[in-house]
């Protein structure tokens, strides 16, 4: 076994020594350091205890973050299945797109197949990203964790899986097959970060009484405007800006726009008019892009309420408030109405809900998942321009 | 050394055997052959004489392509600096997107750097993709070979090189930094696979009598619509459908519409009219393209000549006849009326040009190149969307 990025101070000392890794123990057989090296270093070991409980796949993505020099020390590195209070180097805060929270994500298979996952970290902590991150990243501020699953200017449908332990990033299937969204000229891909907020659920078994839809069972959808494209997976901190009423195929749908608050625009845009303002155009193309999307797919057009007018910041809070309440109606096993057998809610951070679990069930989670590959070729089909907007509307 | 792709059809005979390749001889070393392969080996060999006149750094880039049973049975590789008869086999035939020709790429430095070059090849031969690739793909046709500088959905502003010998691909320079075009909303990056006919040449002392300006002293440029994104350096075989008449800075600088003959809706589109009918939209946004695409960069609008107007596929073939024959005044330097020191006139398949070099010169041409290396990071600031249309025009 060979983990990177390792930094071992008093590398030569180390060999021989036994060191604890999650429910695993190792001895290290070499430290292979460059004399250049001030940051990586291949260390070789072996399994001192085979845990039965965990797969051979599990070891080889093991990938230890740039350590404190208190790991060091220790030698006893912090268990993937537990919280750890180990953090990035300070040149990682910098970066302005990670959120305070530092998620980082892990993915298993080959992008662009059916295997293919990404789940997301704290630390090495695997969670769940529609359970275990908090909806707000700064209560105060009423500043939301918004997460990634399509990057902009990309098609590949991504999303949060709700029917999967740790609820990971996968692709979304149709008829057997991965889904890639259409690029409507003049549009590529999706036209913004779109994500959804953590802990919240749209729930189909209550109608909202705005437009008589039911939800359509899925955390809340966010559209981020910001200039930079952010990564799968990625946690970002967002200002709320207002939100769009979509309904899909009769389900409420609800859109909410918003921006990275590290964004530099951030500072001007505070509800859903600066966006016209800043942006202009922007708004429509996104009443636009929504109602053609699945036009090429041969399913008919989307409709909004509100003569698909943008609703502002205020009406967008309260929408959100709405589907957190039945997000923790969800997750506590509360009312929500509905069989939900099929709808995962394993979690690892939510106090009393009766879907925790300890580190060792998540070990047996990501025991069972493939390990990491190249991506799968795409058909050249993906890139095809769809000239619907015009034709047929 | 080691070479991939490589098909040593009787590879166990051949360790031991040396070969010649370019100016250097190997002795092969190792065939390392998998059980399953029917297309790849890995061999390792050495070096038997070290040609002075070729740096050590290009060995590496070295890759010979699969080659054909006559090559196995001759074991004298083709020169990488003369013709070669070498052909790929059957099933890269079938690729749509490979011209006929079957030209490739070799990359040298790191892209996003301004050391950054692409070379194009016909087979193992370095050549121009300004003066040696021939305009024409299929004369009787009326069909062009297309070098596409700039993939669509791309902003790295790549072009021909007309200042270096054998005139390789190389990112635009502005005050010393690589220049990326704006995306301008809705717009990301170039809208089409952009690039320049082969042999043609807008030459900057004749006045058009159409307009009234002198050429801008490049290639023709060329918008390919098809519905594939192309590669950088990818030669393409295009029906021409007509042309715009930019205007930019004053200099003519016509845009051929051009689409791949191997897209499927290469046989509906005939002429420029087709190209409103099939892709309603797209003609107006290129010219709405290069009106703005340099005002995020504090330049003014381009303008147009003919009110805007797109111009006939009659007229654009004219238009490239006129400059192919400025360009064979140029590399017979004839009667071009400028002192043209600058401009690079290297080439190694135009007859009776002065400026025909053999393999020694392009080795030299060659040898004097950085190895390729990993992508640059580029800044997310390219990612940027600039909303010049609405707000200024």
């Amino acid at each position: 076994m060979i983990i990177k990025n390792l930094v071992i101070a008093a590398s030569v000392a180390c060999t021989g020594i036994s060191i604890i890794w999650g429910v695993r123990k190792y001895r290290i057989l070499k430290v292979d350091s460059r004399q250049d090296m001030d940051s990586h270093s291949n260390i070789t070991m072996e399994p001192i205890v085979a845990a039965k409980s965990l797969e051979e796949e599990l070891v080889p993505k093991i990938e230890i973050e740039k350590a404190s020099p208190k790991l060091v020390q220790d030698i006893t590195l912090p268990s993937p299945v537990t919280e750890t209070k180990h953090k990035k180097n300070t040149k990682e805060l910098k970066n302005p797109l990670q959120t305070s929270e530092y998620y980082t994500i892990e993915e298993f298979g080959a992008p662009n197949t059916l295997e293919y996952r990404v789940f997301l970290k704290k630390g090495t902590t695997y969670l769940s990203p529609f359970h275990d991150i908090p909806l707000f990243a700064n209560k105060s501020k009423k500043t939301y964790n918004m997460v990634v699953e399509v990057p902009r200017w990309t098609n590949a449908k991504m999303e949060i899986c709700k029917e999967e332990p740790l609820n990971p990033i996968k692709q979304d299937i149709k008829k057997g097959n991965l889904r890639y969204v259409a690029n409507c000229f003049p549009h590529h891909g999706y036209i913004w970060n779109y994500g959804a907020l953590p802990q919240t659920w749209e729930n189909p078994n209550k109608v909202d009484e705005r437009t008589g839809c039911r939800g359509d069972n899925d955390p809340i959808d966010v559209c981020e405007i910001g200039h930079r494209v952010a990564k799968r997976g990625q946690v970002i901190e967002v200002k709320v800006l207002g939100c769009f009423a979509l309904i899909d195929e009769g389900e409420m749908d609800w859109k909410i726009i918003a921006i990275d608050v590290n964004d530099p625009l951030s500072e001007k845009l505070n509800n859903i008019d600066d966006v016209e303002k800043h942006m202009p155009g922007l708004l429509k193309a996104t009443v636009e892009w929504f109602r053609v999307y699945k036009i090429p797919d041969g399913k008919p057009a989307n409709q909004f309420a509100f003569n698909a007018e943008a609703m502002n910041k205020d009406f967008a809070h309260e929408v959100i408030h709405e589907t957190h309440i039945y997000w923790k109606q969800l997750i506590h096993n509360q009312g929500t109405g509905l069989d939900l057998e099929n709808l995962e809610r394993t979690c690892v951070n939510v106090e009393n809900s009766q879907f925790k679990v300890d580190g060792v069930k998540v070990a047996e989670i990501i025991s069972a998942l493939p390990t990491k590959q190249a991506p799968a070729p795409v058909s050249p089909e993906i890139d095809k321009w769809h000239y619907v907007h015009l034709q047929k509307l």
